[in-house]
């Protein structure tokens, strides 16, 4: 399983993304699932993968492969962050169908796989994008500003709780690991490293980056202090009140 | 969609459900889904329901029907827990099957449900069970003294982090509640009343029992205090280092 999730907040773009994939519980390895695509000053766009991993590494060898090579449409070249979700969409579609009729299966081959796209074109508004396994797409809305990919229920509490436009960038970034630590607590296909790239609204540059390893001092500091501080708000509250249960309901 | 979560602490037993049905979102109505079979003394047993409607209302009426006339077996009579969760997975597997033969439909009708079901019996320790829509049915671990139906994700964080069988039987309750709040927060699916009964070991009695609705004084402030020490706690954390950015991964 995988767990990526972006945020939105009017200071800046938010990118996570944990690094597990297995086929089956007995084909477990670690793979990044974050592809960063930057021409300082002109763009910079960020891609995260879920899904069949043949399909992923497939769709972004496409995207490499069209930027360096400068192909019409390519992230290097596309008007719009509409334009490159559709892209994106149109090339995982593409791959996707190729696997397919590879196989000779036409139907129960999981190929499917779920992207998020996101970043700034110059003088353009930011914007992140979730690009289903179908090629079509949506954005994220003000009053619901992330989106998320992969095992997404575990971590989306502490999003729904923190996470509004307003939220300065570097908490935003806080919350995502927050997020991804709760994720990875009650799922262990979810694991480290987990990879970060903040981007910085307007500045047009590659943003800023960590890997976080499960020895990371900061992130196994934070993990703790989330954990300890989950426990003492907990032991703070008040019990229940609760009245004798009339003898049968049936 | 529904959430309901046993719990099985060295204390006693927690059970725990919301209230909100629906077929559609244009159809959501609010239903108990806690059913409680006592013999003062003798045994205590909860039911919780998770699934199609008239599968679950269809598998407690025959319950009910089976305990008030004595048949054989009932939950009134059954030997152990287990032969309790045997039966109730052999009238559930009985009426679902009765459902797709008055349709005529035999694959593509919706009409699983799935079951909590706990309690003590005297003489024998007390237990918690998860039947399966097939029939079958587990019972939860020492390491992993909860089992949840339905929209299980949203509420199993706070679950895996703070429950433990040495948990005492009324911080059991208090958790419960904090995973069916968290649960509401990030699912319209799932709501009010939250129905919380606890049961103490070897009480035999038919144990403690509250129905929270929305404005209830203690679940009000309980949902506010976690919410408010959340965002507290939130503030406390350092924020991640982060590097400047590679200037493309691709």
């Amino acid at each position: 399983m995988t767990y990526c999730l972006a945020i939105a907040v009017d200071e800046g773009l938010v990118f996570a993304s944990d690094s597990r994939t297995h086929a089956g519980v007995d084909q477990v390895s670690t793979y990044s699932k974050m592809f960063a695509y930057a021409r300082p000053g002109e763009r910079s766009l960020v891609v995260l993968s879920a899904g069949n991993l043949a399909t992923t590494q497939a769709v972004v060898r496409r995207l490499n492969r069209d930027w360096q090579t400068g192909a019409e449409p390519s992230l290097a070249n596309t008007p719009t962050l509409e334009d490159a979700a559709e892209y994106l969409g149109e090339v995982s579609v593409e791959l996707q169908r190729r696997s397919v009729e590879q196989s000779g299966q036409q139907n129960g081959l999981a190929v499917e796989a779920t992207f998020l796209i996101g970043g700034q074109i110059q003088g353009q508004a930011p914007g992140i994008y979730m690009v289903y396994p179908q090629g079509n797409f949506i954005t994220a809305s003000p009053l619901h500003p992330f989106l998320q990919i992969g095992e997404t229920k575990y971590g989306k509490p502490i999003l729904d709780r923190i996470v509004s436009e307003q939220l300065p960038l570097e908490r935003a970034a806080t919350c995502a690991l927050i997020s991804i630590d709760s994720t990875m607590r009650s799922n262990l296909s979810v694991g480290p490293p987990v990879e970060l790239l903040t981007y910085r609204r307007d500045s047009l540059d590659p943003g800023h980056y960590r890997a976080f390893q499960p020895d990371d001092p900061y992130f196994a500091d934070l993990r703790d202090a989330w954990r300890d501080g989950l426990q003492q708000l907990f032991d703070q509250l008040a019990a229940p009140p609760l009245d004798p249960a009339a003898p049968t309901t049936s």
